[in-house]
């Protein structure tokens, strides 16, 4: 296939540089996309600021992104699923499909995964890209390709819901109304939870949380000690603040999922209380097996994505884009860039 | 408490007599409810057609139903839970709360159960009834109790749903769009379930099951067989042709879920296709912890009971409406009774 | 029922009296039950040391004990499941039977519990009690009453093991080599797991965790750090020390159950560890419908209570006997006293 | 590789040749065994007999066999796992590990699996044969490979096992005692189940059974209907006399699992004790996530599977030893053929 591809290469000192490259050939089992839409996800932030992330260093320039959606160009020899013009999404994290974490149903858990954007590896923020066809996943035709970029950040939370067990019309309690925690609250209620309250310091999130379906939400600001108050707790907000008043805020026998990843690794955490409520504390590393339900929440309007776009900028933004995410994550929700 | 409490006996010889009857006091552990409307059940309509339904026989005169809502108008000394004038419900079946069934979490098993309408125990017919305290929910103060007298049906779908494990999007179908049916395609989709299926022979029901959610539905008359079409599947319909079906109709792996008592009992089943496809097929013996969801469902319009109740009649008129529900089935979804 | 009923009443100044009472009538729904024989507990060395623990306190003079077996000398008038002289063990965790918490199988959790030995509730130090009969379980005649006593330790250890969720031969580690470590090991084994590790800073409990049956013991002053070892890890220690190691012993994936009580109720934990290996943490307390196993796997022999019980007294040396135990804690597993 | 590779050829005429073919080579991520042992299965003599089991047909030769062990003697370039000289087997059902199935977790259902041993596949009953490294298990150095032969069959029970849900010390029943029954008995204690009954219509059989460790055997002839006697039921007679029986037999709330394939298919059930009792009821295709336990148990003694072992044949003896087979169910448990 002739034409450009161009490519956003980040660098250790902070740098995109743009470079034009080949478009890749598919493998006989792989699907080449073209690039519609990405999204900024917050650990592409903290690898364009601070070069790393947990065990991963930028030591050479890499392809950031994940959270992109796009249409099918070619197809492999051995792929029969896709069409050529078919809208798809990708999910970024290939596990090795032969180990027995794979095999268990936990392949996100794979030793040997392969995730896209995680340098060195190069992710999405590309015009073409081939990936293994067993990871991709085809969306509705009447769904815009920049609101299927978000299909991947609903995958977490749809997992993270899937991780939390039976709902059953539960109450839950979200904390952090940033994009996971707002599609967190909704995959809540998609899958069957009851009365969600949504827990933040800054209004305008929280009133984005109220649109889109929060029963009840809470500036701890203005509020007394969160206690006792849901059957299913999520941590989204990556505080060891509110990561410390988890156990506190759980009734007798809830579901405690930490879902946001709290600096510093480590917290003081209230162990009286998963004893004597008898709680179950669960964490949550991205996703298996979400990506037909996010897309089928998204189609049918459970889950709403389009007030979680508060930006959008042009490919060839994509610095300016992310220098904006990161100056103001106040009034960033999620930023999308359009190819 | 002074004044009267009318009660629809129904005799052996498929005749009602209302009697006036003293207004019960409440014990210690109870609530005395007026109530204010009732649902008549398709078991209710066995028992005037026929006497008698499984092992229970109507062999002196009793009050039907077990479909009820009212307003609370005492309580017992020990009832903490409940004011004067509370919305509520009624879970009519109840348990012991003692044996080793009951504290296993499925008290609906419970071999010493109590369940009110069936014959020699009375139900709900009636202006007054004693229940034990914590099998009576509160419902919203601006849910009808008209709407609330379909909670009980409700409840069915909702265990029915949870029978099935994990939705997590999965696709769904119904075989039966009678009340029981309509619910259940609206409770698999409030718990998480994805696309839903409904069959049904009769094309009125299946416009109504389209208007609720469906978002496939199927009249088998003009359609070929039923194979590999869902991984929850759901037979309602009471019938032993459908529940003959049932795993053909499923997908490898799927829940196969039977609420339906068919004809007969008995039924020649494709135990190949069981073992075939690693099937988990599931009875429903009516619910258990569903009231809550249920009551929650319909709260937030999840579950929409208005158009199912297709008639509604006046207390006095109990016979007559027993006689219309029995001679049209094909019209009749759901017949309220209001006092 | 003539007799006498010594019981030992444990008061605020660390000191036992003994009394003689009135052998108390059953009510309807109650077993009168001679008893045999009490394991001592932590909880009931705590009550004697210190007076207090959590939110209990020694106010004033009370029964300690909730370890019993014993014989059924009579039966309440509602009572069908037993006869006199059976040999009988009692569950002391009473719950209300009517709450949610209660219906939905989870019964140790209801917020009604009266547990027999937590001040100012008497407890199983005595000759005679009546204990709801649902609350009392049946064990075989061949089964020493003496070893009976265990079966109240070992429902935990059962407990514990259910809250792992399906172990399906993987590999376990249990912190803690005391009495609910030996038995959680054991318990472990029974219910379908695989090689075993137990640690302990104590060689002489390490030895005895060998031969019943763990595959491998640490003394963590020997070993390197204890990391990624086992699907299945168990705090029974009731360290600050132990389950902060939890999350980093644990396996991709593994399940971690926290059964001992820390010192401080606060742990400085891992949440990286929580999160990147997705682990599930859950929290222990006392145990529900875990008597009928616990009686099983000790009457099959998976269960040997035997090796725990290092020292017997007689009743009337109960002083001696608790004195004993809170001085030698090195040297006691368990202590049983015989009435 | 030089030297000999023996196979053993089926064709539709019931007739075996042996053929001497090339010693296969290992491809990159492939382990070539030297096959020590195999065991003839039920579905092999069938295709000896009638030339065809369900949907496979012997229309050209092939090799039968797949329950094997055997010794590593080559492994392609990526395979890290195995030495040369190491005690494997081999787990027969490879699927694409690609799927949706595959990915969640039960892949033993996948629609492109490729089973050793179903024609026109070649199995097992040969000298060498390359196996995908990750369905090929290490055994311990001190299992006898002739038991090794076994493990196959006792995933089968293992996997059943786990299908019938959380145990606890519950009651099972056991329909069948040939090898499936025999080792499903074992591999239900060996996961947490209580007492065990096992029914069989052969005495020489339940003398076994009662060996291996059942606490209660019935021959049907000399005993009234088995009613409401078990909380979890297997069927693995494959009789449509016993499957019949399955829901009768279980006691209210059970599981009931489906694990012998009923001839013609079809089984009339009693639907109103699917309903009345709330059962669970599932079918077993095969395995997954199966060797590692099953292996475990036979490791540590809770699988015993050498009184199974009733004969064993030569390589060069296959021809007689199926003819054996085919002849003689009432003396055969378990025939296994040593290269």
């Amino acid at each position: 296939m002739s034409g450009k591809n161009r490519a956003m290469y980040l660098d250790a000192s902070h740098q995109f540089t743009k470079r034009e490259c080949e478009i890749p050939e598919p493998a006989q089992d792989e699907v080449l996309i073209k690039i519609a839409a990405n999204g900024i996800c917050g650990s592409d932030i903290h690898f364009y600021s601070e070069g790393r992330l947990g065990n991963f260093v930028v030591s050479k320039p890499y392809i950031p992104g994940h959270e992109a959606s796009g249409t099918v160009v070619a197809t492999g020899s051995g792929v029969k699923r896709f069409s050529t013009g078919e809208k798809v999404v990708i999910e970024p994290g290939i596990p090795c499909g032969r180990c027995t974490v794979c095999m268990s149903g936990r392949y996100n858990l794979c030793p040997d995964v392969v995730f896209l954007s995680a340098p060195p590896i190069n992710g999405t923020f590309c015009d073409y890209i081939c990936v293994r066809s067993d990871f991709v996943f085809s969306v509705p035709e009447n769904m815009s390709l920049e609101h299927a970029a978000l299909v991947e950040p609903a995958a977490v939370a749809v997992h993270s819901v899937n991780r939390a067990g039976a709902l059953n019309g539960k109450t839950g309690l979200v904390f952090g109304a940033g994009p996971i925690g707002l599609l967190t609250l909704q995959a809540f209620k998609a899958a069957g939870g009851g009365r969600v309250i949504c827990v933040d310091i800054m209004d305008n999130r929280l009133e984005i949380a109220a649109k889109l379906g929060a029963d009840e939400v809470i500036n701890p600001k203005n509020a007394p000690k969160l206690e006792n108050l849901a059957d299913v707790v999520f941590e989204t907000a990556g505080s060891t603040v509110t990561t410390a008043q988890l156990f506190t805020a759980a009734r007798v026998g809830a579901s405690v999922v930490q879902v946001g990843w709290p600096v510093g690794n480590h917290v003081n955490m209230n162990i009286a209380d998963l004893l004597d409520k008898e709680l179950t504390y669960t964490g949550v590393n991205r996703y298996a097996n979400a990506y037909p339900p996010a897309i089928q929440y998204i189609c049918d309007g459970r889950i709403d994505v389009k007030p979680l776009i508060t930006h959008t900028f042009d490919f060839e933004d994509t610095p300016h884009a992310f220098q904006f995410a990161k100056e103001n994550p106040d009034k960033v929700i999620k930023v999308v860039i359009k190819n």
